[in-house]
C-alpha cells in the first residue's frame, strides 16, 4: 500500500463511512414513527374455578412477578423462600438489618431514617426496563430520578494526573475537543476537491467544530464545558485549562467507564423508588406476602406424570408440597446440589452458567461532604478495585448521608474482596476512597460489606453465560423440564437486572397459561 | 499548499494537538486538588445598634436575598413590589393563579395537585450554582435531581429524517460512530510511522473504536448505545438500524441542541425544588415576607446626600419611602422612565442591555402519554419555534402531569409567539407539538402562555449584553450611583438564572457593609 493518503482518499473514506449505512437494515429506522413502547404484561387465562397449585422457590423478584400474576387468574401459590426475607438481590439494607453473609453476620449500623439507605443489590432502574417500570406503576411504587452520569464527579487512575482526580466533565470536554481537532486538521476545506463538495466537507467541519466546542480555527482551546476556572457571575467567565490528549489517554477511563453512561442500561434518565429499591418488594409483598414461607430451605424436586414434589425444610422439619407447577429461581449452580430427577441434558444446563462475584460495600457519611463539592448523586470513578463511589440521588442537603463505597466486580478482584475479612475489606474501601476523597475517613462509618458470592442461600451473583454456554444449554435451561421451569434473571439474556427476572417470569408463567389452555380447549 | 496529506503529516498533526495544550495554562488543572467549592455568602458587620433603612425595589430573588441577607444583619428592610406577587420571574403556575400578561390576563386551569405546576421562569437549578443551592439548603427547600439529558426523548426535525422524530440517543450513538469511523480510517496503524510510535497511534485507535462504539476493524455498525430493535431480555438483543451520517448532518440538531447538555449550565445533574421553584422564593417570604409590600408602583428615585427618596404608587395613594440606600432590580429599561437624578454615564448604563424575548407556554396532560413512550422527564427537540416539549422529572407514573409545550427564545420568534393572540399560541404550540407526538392534541388542555417581554411590570425577560455594552457599560452599572444599587440576574454575567441574581444582590450588599465598616472605624 502506498504511502500517502489524499485529501481526496480521505474524503472519499468520508463518503464510505456514509456508505457503510447502507449495510444495515436502514429501513425501519429510516422509516420509523415514534414506537409506543407499551410494556407487555402477560394476559393469563382465568383458572375459572380449576384447582391449579403453582410451588415458587425463592420470593426473588421473578418469583414474586410469578405468584402475582399467576394468583391474578387464579392459580394457588405456594412461594419457599430459603432466606429470613424476601426480595433475593433486591436488598435494601437499614437501620438494623441482618446482612447474612456466611462466616460474616452483620448487622447494620444505619442510622435510623428513610432516607439512610443502600441499595445493596438492584440499584437503578433503565427508562427502557418497561416491565419492571410497570409493575411499579402497576403496585404504586413511588419512583424518582437516579442521578446516573455525573459530570462533576471525580474521575481518578493513578497513571493519569499524578493520580490525582479530575472532574468528568474536564476530562469529557478535554477528551471530545483534541479528538475532533485531530479530525478537523486534516480536512482543511480549501484543500478540497470532489467527491465531497465545499459544502459537504464545510458542513463536517462545521459538525466537528460544534462536536468539540473547537475555536474559529478549528483548534481546541479549552472549553466551559468542562467548567469554569472562576468568573461567569460577577466577572467574565475564564475557561478552564486544558488536560493534554497524550495524558488524558494515559488514564483508563476512556477504555470503558468514560462512555458507560452512552450504554443501552445506562443511558440517562435512570429512576429508582422513592424509599429504597426494595419498595418493589414490598409491594409485591402486600399482594402475595401471605404466600411466602421464609427460612424454607428445598431438598428436593421430582417431576411427577400428574405433578411435581418438592420437599423442604422448614423450622427443623421436613415437608413436603406436591403442586401442578414449579417455578424455580434458585441459583442453578445450587439446584445441581438438590436431590431431583431430572434429565442429564438439563442437568447440563443447570451446570452451564458461571457465577459473578460482585462486592458491594457501604457507609453512613457523618456529613454530605460530596454535596460541598457540588456532587449530586452519581458517582465517580477510579481505577482502583473499588470502582466506583456512588453518592445518593436522594436525602439532597440532609445531614447525612449512605454512600456506596465500592462496586468491586470481576471475578478476580470478586473473589479477593470476598476472602478478606470484613475488617480489611472497610479499610481497603477506605484508603482506596482516599485517592478521591482525602478527608473520606474522618466522616464514614458503619461500614456493611456485601459480597454476593458469599451470601447465604445465594452464593454467586448473576449469571454468566458464555456464548458457548448460551449456545448451546441456555435454550434447554429456558425450557420447562417437565413440571418445572427454571425462571429468574440467571435465565435471562439480562442477568443482573430485574427486568431480567421479570422477562424469565413471564415467560414461565406463559408457558403454563398456554399448557393450561390446551387442556381447557 | 501540496494537495497530498502524507499520514506522517496526519500525525504530525495529532502531535500538535497534543503540544497545543502547552498554550494554556494547564499547571492550576494538572496540580489540582478537589476544591471544595463552598458558596461564599456574605458575612455583613452587624450594624450593632446604627439604624439603617434599605428600600429594595423588585421582590424577586435578587431582592429577597438582599432583605434577607441585610436583615440579619440588622438593617431595616422594606420591599416594594410592583406585582401582585413576590417571586419575579421564579414564577411557578398552579392550579387559579392569575398570569398578568398585559392584555391578555389569564387564569391557570390546572387541576390542582401538588405535582401539577409549570416553573414558567426559573425551571432547573445546575449543579454549578453554589449560591442558590446554598440558599435551597439553609432555607430548607428540598431539592431532587432534574433530568434534563433524557436521551430517550425525541429529535425532530423537518429536513431529517422525512421529519419523522428519531430518539436523542439513536442520533448521538449514530452520528459518534460515524464521526469516529472517518478518524480512524485515515490512520491505519499498518501504515504508520514516526513521530507517533505504533503504540501511541494504537492507543489512539482504540480511543476512537472505544468512543465510537466502532466495530473491530473501525467501522461503525450500529451501536446499542442507540437503544435496541428487539431482545435483549428473553432472546438475543439486535441492534437498531443507523442512520446515515449524511442524513444525520441534514438535522440542524447538531449545531447546539446534539451539546447542549454539555454546557457549563446544562451539564448533568441539575436540580429543581420539590413542588415548585417558587419553594425558593416562599421560604424567602417566611423570612422576609413582613417587608414586602405588592403592587406599589415606583415613580421615583432621587439621590440626596444623606439618603435616597423612593415614591411610589400604592392603592391608589402616593407614598414616599426615605433610606439610606437604595437596591433596585427593576428592569433597567423601565428604570429609565422613572423620574430620577442619576447622571448621564449612569443613565447609559441602564440602557445599554438589550432584553431577551422568551415565551413558555404549559397545558395539562390528561395522561402521561409521554412515559407510556418510556420518557421520563428530560425534553424532546424539535427544530420549530418551539424548541423544545419538557416533561416533568416528577409525578412520575401518576395520572394526569403539566408539560412545557414551547420554549421560543431569539428575539424573532419571541417577538412573533407574542405577538400572537393567545388562541393561536396554543394552536401552534398544539400543531408543532404534533410533529413530535402525533396524538399531542387529544391529551392536552388548560393552556397558559407566557411571554415574558409582555408580563406586566417585566416588560422583557433576560437582559441582553452585547460585548460592547458590556466593555463600556457594564461596570458602571454594577458600582452603585450614589446610594442606588442596581441588582438582578440583569446586573451579572449569568442572565436569565437565579445564580445572576444572587450574586448582584451579594455584590450590592457587600459594598454596602464596607461603606458601614469604614463608617465605624
Amino acid at each position: 500500500m502506498d504511502k500517502v493518503l489524499s485529501r481526496r482518499d480521505f474524503l472519499n473514506l468520508v463518503g464510505a463511512a456514509g456508505g457503510s449505512a447502507a449495510v444495515f437494515q436502514v429501513t425501519t429506522a429510516l422509516g420509523m414513527t415514534p414506537v409506543i413502547e407499551h410494556s407487555v404484561t402477560p394476559q393469563l387465562a382465568p383458572l375459572a374455578g380449576k384447582n391449579r397449585k403453582v410451588v415458587i422457590l425463592g420470593a426473588g423478584i421473578s418469583g414474586l412477578t410469578s405468584a402475582y400474576e399467576l394468583s391474578k387468574a387464579g392459580y394457588q401459590c405456594i412461594i419457599l423462600e430459603a432466606s429470613h426475607r424476601p426480595g433475593g438481590r433486591n436488598f435494601t439494607v437499614r437501620h438494623g438489618d441482618f446482612i447474612d453473609e456466611i462466616g460474616n453476620p452483620q448487622q447494620c449500623q444505619f442510622d435510623q431514617a428513610p432516607h439512610l439507605y443502600m441499595n445493596a443489590g438492584a440499584a437503578r432502574i433503565p427508562h427502557t426496563h418497561h416491565k419492571i417500570l410497570s409493575y411499579c406503576k402497576e403496585l404504586g411504587v413511588e419512583l424518582e430520578i437516579f442521578e446516573n452520569d455525573n459530570r462533576n464527579a471525580w474521575v481518578q487512575d493513578p497513571k493519569f494526573n499524578q493520580g490525582k482526580p479530575v472532574r468528568s466533565k474536564e476530562y469529557l470536554a478535554d477528551a471530545r475537543g483534541f479528538m475532533t481537532e485531530l479530525m478537523a486538521k486534516s480536512i482543511a476545506p480549501e484543500d478540497l476537491d470532489k467527491p465531497f463538495s465545499e459544502l459537504d466537507a464545510g458542513l463536517l467541519l462545521d459538525f466537528l467544530k460544534s462536536y468539540g466546542d473547537l475555536s474559529k480555527n478549528h483548534l481546541y482551546k479549552g472549553s466551559t464545558r468542562a467548567g469554569l476556572q472562576s468568573g461567569g457571575m460577577l466577572m467574565p467567565a475564564i475557561k478552564k485549562g486544558v488536560y493534554d490528549f497524550s495524558e488524558l489517554l494515559k488514564a483508563d477511563f476512556w477504555r470503558f467507564r468514560m462512555h458507560w453512561a452512552e450504554g443501552a442500561d445506562q443511558g440517562s434518565p435512570l429512576l429508582q423508588p422513592v424509599g429504597g429499591m426494595d419498595m418493589i418488594v414490598k409491594a409485591f409483598m402486600k399482594k402475595v406476602g401471605h404466600q411466602v414461607t421464609t427460612g424454607a430451605q428445598v431438598r428436593s424436586i421430582m417431576n411427577r406424570s400428574e405433578s411435581i414434589a418438592v420437599e423442604y425444610e422448614h423450622e427443623g422439619k421436613r415437608k413436603q408440597v406436591e403442586a401442578d407447577y414449579c417455578l424455580n429461581s434458585i441459583p442453578t449452580h445450587l439446584v445441581t446440589g438438590l436431590i431431583h430427577n431430572f434429565p442429564t441434558r438439563y442437568v447440563e444446563g443447570l451446570k452451564a452458567p458461571g457465577r459473578g462475584k460482585l462486592t458491594k460495600i457501604g457507609f453512613q457519611a457523618n456529613e454530605r461532604f460530596w454535596e460541598k463539592q457540588s456532587i449530586y448523586g452519581g458517582f465517580s470513578w477510579t481505577n482502583q478495585d473499588i470502582q466506583q463511589i456512588w453518592y445518593p440521588s436522594h436525602g439532597i442537603h440532609k445531614k447525612k448521608g449512605i454512600i456506596l463505597g465500592a462496586y468491586v466486580f470481576g471475578n478476580k478482584n470478586g473473589q479477593m474482596w470476598g476472602e478478606l475479612k470484613h475488617e480489611d475489606r472497610i479499610e481497603k474501601a477506605l484508603s482506596q476512597g482516599e485517592q478521591v476523597h482525602p478527608d473520606y475517613r474522618k466522616h464514614l462509618s458503619a461500614g456493611v460489606t456485601v459480597p454476593w458470592h458469599r451470601m447465604n442461600h445465594m452464593l454467586g451473583c448473576d449469571s454468566h453465560w458464555s456464548q458457548q454456554a448460551r449456545n448451546s444449554h441456555f435454550k434447554t435451561l429456558q425450557q420447562a423440564s417437565g413440571r418445572h421451569f427454571m425462571i429468574g434473571d440467571q435465565i435471562s439474556y439480562h442477568a443482573a437486572w430485574q427486568e431480567g427476572a421479570v422477562s424469565s417470569a413471564h415467560f414461565a408463567i406463559n408457558e403454563i397459561d398456554q399448557r393450561e389452555r390446551v387442556k381447557t380447549s
